[in-house]
């Protein structure tokens, strides 16, 4: 942490601040320039120190000099993170492809559009129980039925779960039947599901909040790692900018700044990422090229009638279409699909 | 709604789409122009159906021509919500100023505070046992011990409460000491919250979310009125822009907005808004001009000391200096402080 | 400038910054904390040598502490700029507002707008006589007969004119018939455009860029003022955000926020910062009462039939009326109108 | 375009507003809803009308349906564009590169920078003369001097020449020594420089504005077109959001949709996209998975020294190595590099 004092501060001020620094436990260390003098602060960084120093009026800005994230971050853990769930690897060269319908809608849309999933080969499904709508007058989900729906149909089709949960009181019924939790973009910061997801023994999916920046995003992750849960998977899914043709403007430079960053896999969403079906399978392309770990993917056996999201989901054609053709893409990463 | 067909559709597409209107129940109404084919759709709004729409291969696009909210809006409530507690009403002439420290630390400095915020002419005092904070390892809130102060200064000052309440399952032990129930921003998409606060009834200040739009926002408000309960206060904090300078963008103009689009009284946080004190005092005389109904400002006996906000936080003097300069601007736009 | 090195450099690799540093002419000052070394730079901001730092494999980043703007900047210029025009003032206690339509249409609309404008009470008067469009196929302005009229204009009425100059070869030609020179917001980056109004010696209008930052703004003013002609007039005008509602997002904390860091006056206009007739009249009184200097308002004899931007505009009737309201706002905060 | 009255609109003021329409020479067609009425008109899109029915208070709002965009659109061009220059062709299976430095420094360094682009195997060099730089005190360019460097350059070398102009009045003069004339993101809506570019007979190389929705970009192109030059080239370089990571967000979403809406060729420019050379790689890959028709990418001989942008720009061998790892992904999507 770096403590700019006022132009022109005087002496007095200057040791009245470092002496509320050293009281704190932090060693100082001073460095007078032109203008300004600076103080370099040696010791752990903490935010309530840096805002006590902001607020006092000798100081014109601090500074951080290093990353918030500790357990995230790839300084203090250079090797890749790599998650194994039954003989499927997330975060290896091996990519991973989850997709399915936004909201389970009923029993057989949902074994429909699973069959879909297993024959275009991927090995997980996503489908939605719980469903965040902005509207109260929209569907909701259907809530613990569609997870005994989603429990049978891992039985009958053998793919993985990956679902989404939306408090910390229903952890315990999600963990139940999926086998890699979903926390969506609206709830990335509700720190109680964080914790309460800390605690578990099961890989969560983190998506990116609709304005988190990558640094919130990874102490949103830094939670629950810091539960001891060390099977996070971040998901790149667009952020709100003012382009209004796009649902959201999907990062992919976060892709290869999260693997400088940070040793967590990263998948991306074209999906919600873009809103428009017609733009999943161009942006497919461009994630895994640009080194992303795997893909979720809405896929609606009918998406003409699906409750949500039809505008951005494929086809079971398109997406059988669209997974042969990321072969390619994935080969020239040397990576396989 | 308006359906916009591709441009040159055909006789048989145009009538696939309007089948399917029909079949939904929707009346339809064709509109010929020189490149394409309108469809106007009478009949409720409902984004199922629009986004049903929206899949259709034949479809461009699909313009919504009414606003989404109904009991949150104007054009079905013309007259102003004016909310009362005790002695005080929120939406009226008499401004509103609720004031307080972010986090409740100790009893002292909640103490320290209200006293202050009380002798400085406010009649509502705003603290957080529940902090929702971007690290793990930053103070997180006395959470029930705070819930407990405030109700001893409650009781000593004759203050009003409002305090943060951060998931539907603390709704009860929050309203047990509140007068007022805070939803953070982070939380104006947390549904499940918003439900629960449906049913409760007591007045709900809902903050606007990071990014929300102020349909999304109203689409929020619009939860909580359905449950029942309709005395929702909409408070502005800020949006998330690219200008580094400022913690958050206020946006004012959120103000006479809501006015004409709704009938909910909103007031404004400076504080978060901008996340600077030195601008508190300018923003909150525009807040005032602006049509605001009240303002939320966050006090502390000594912001350096602060475990969280001392940065935007006023010392008890320039609250009390402010109240008074904030006299002149009221009266300027007819109304009282 | 501090130059932070990668966490674990070597004595060597920061020998090697330190000896670059002092051939460019800085002192250097080490400060090494527990993960990281840094390096104080002293001596003067050079864009230049911050990008070549970054770009040393062994350097993690580069954090100015200094900003960018000198003359433009309150820290060698305490006192505000008051700049004068006949018997006006702008930058002191007596507000000024600037008004009138978009785009001069023809001589008849100018000259009731102009009217329209006085008997509002208002001296100068704004009409564009060059206009950026987005679409090549809209009306893009009457050019040299325009700015005819504005001279005819001014003569008549006695009103001051400012009006827009689109790019350097044009700085004579708008100089010769207005007072004050105004920058749009396209072209607040138009660097040509502004070191040649750097040479002239009459006020300029510098508008806030779309996506512009403060700072790009005040550096944007750093050109013309470090061309030898100091009297820039900054002028907030609403910033891009993910806000459809409005057409920007008007940065009220942009006037306080200037007010501290530069000796510049500062105006608002409402009316593109909004987009909404409806919303320019809150807008207005909140400009005032945040601290402005001064409002610039769009008026058009008959809206309806405006060429450009009536959506935005007021009547003549309406402005009159918005004047007599601005009168008390401006008094609560010590100013006259 | 649907002109949509006040809920409750009597037929009285429905009337008032179709005879305006009519008046214009718009056909109109009425169709009644439960609450509204909306009026389809018939005829050409026009902002000018739009904006007229907008400024009348029985509107309540108008909605376009068609795009602004004629000439840059696919709708009446359904054929994708294809330019060729000498050898080259920019738009089809073979894809291009164009790279070199920011800014032409001296003789040298612009040679060494061709000979490593040539060594890469690019075609076309990219270099500047004229800088526009954020800060009056930073390296402006050499100008006409720089433009002669680039003149032997391309002799020596045999490589294409692609070098932005600033204004209207030095487009002869780049014209004469480039190949392919670049308008920089801040003069995307420099509508006088558009206008001068649709004269000539040279290819232009359009950047997006760093707040620049896609239909903006698209009318940009739109004014040299309708000047006759139908030879556009989009370049997409990231835009501005909350995200301080990266210098912009590359918003790759923008090549498939520009490919769905336009038949001009689009190219991406990971440099200034991401402004970290350690994130050009991954980002260079993703735009031609997502199906870009080549890259501009800043190579500088010695980074550390340069006098712009070092720290986005790739080393001579870096360079080298990218576009052999580029093959691979450029035949996975069926093009050649």
């Amino acid at each position: 942490m770096i403590v700019v004092m006022n132009p022109g501060a005087k002496e007095k001020e200057i040791k009245k601040i470092t002496d509320k620094l050293e009281q704190m436990g932090y060693g100082v260390h001073l460095s007078t320039g032109e203008n300004r003098t600076v103080i370099g602060v040696i010791g752990q960084r903490r935010e309530e120190a840096a805002q006590a120093m902001e607020a006092m009026p000798e100081v014109e800005q601090v500074v951080f000099i290093t990353r918030p994230f500790k357990l995230a971050g790839r300084e203090f853990h250079p090797a890749d993170t790599v998650i194994k769930i039954g003989d499927i690897t997330i975060g290896a060269a091996d990519l991973t492809v989850m997709a399915g319908p936004c909201a389970i809608e009923n029993e057989e849309q949902l074994l429909q559009a699973a069959e879909a999933v297993k024959a275009g080969g991927a090995k997980i499904l996503r489908a939605g129980a719980f469903k965040p709508r902005t509207s109260p007058y929209s569907f909701q989900g259907l809530e613990q039925e569609g997870l005994d729906f989603l429990k049978e149909v891992r039985v009958k089709t053998g793919l993985l779960i990956v679902t989404e949960v939306m408090d910390q009181f229903t952890v315990d019924q999600v963990t139940d039947c999926a086998d890699i939790i979903q926390v969506g973009a609206r709830n990335m910061q509700n720190y109680y599901l964080l914790r309460e997801l800390g605690k578990i023994r099961k890989p969560v999916l983190l998506k990116r909040g609709l304005s988190a920046t990558i640094e919130e995003w990874l102490m949103a992750a830094e939670y629950i790692l810091s539960g001891g849960n060390y099977e996070v998977i971040l998901c790149e899914r667009g952020i709100r900018t003012f382009e209004p043709y796009t649902r959201n403007t999907l990062d992919l430079s976060a892709v290869p700044l999260i693997k400088q960053l940070s040793h967590l896999p990263i998948i991306v969403d074209p999906s919600h990422g873009t809103g428009l079906s017609g733009l999943v399978p161009a942006m497919s392309k461009a994630a895994l090229a640009a080194g992303a770990d795997g893909l979720m993917i809405e896929v609606h056996p009918n998406p003409q009638e699906a409750l949500s999201d039809g505008p951005q989901s494929l086809t079971p054609k398109q997406f059988q279409s669209l997974l042969n053709e990321l072969k390619g893409v994935a080969l020239s990463v040397g990576k396989l699909i």
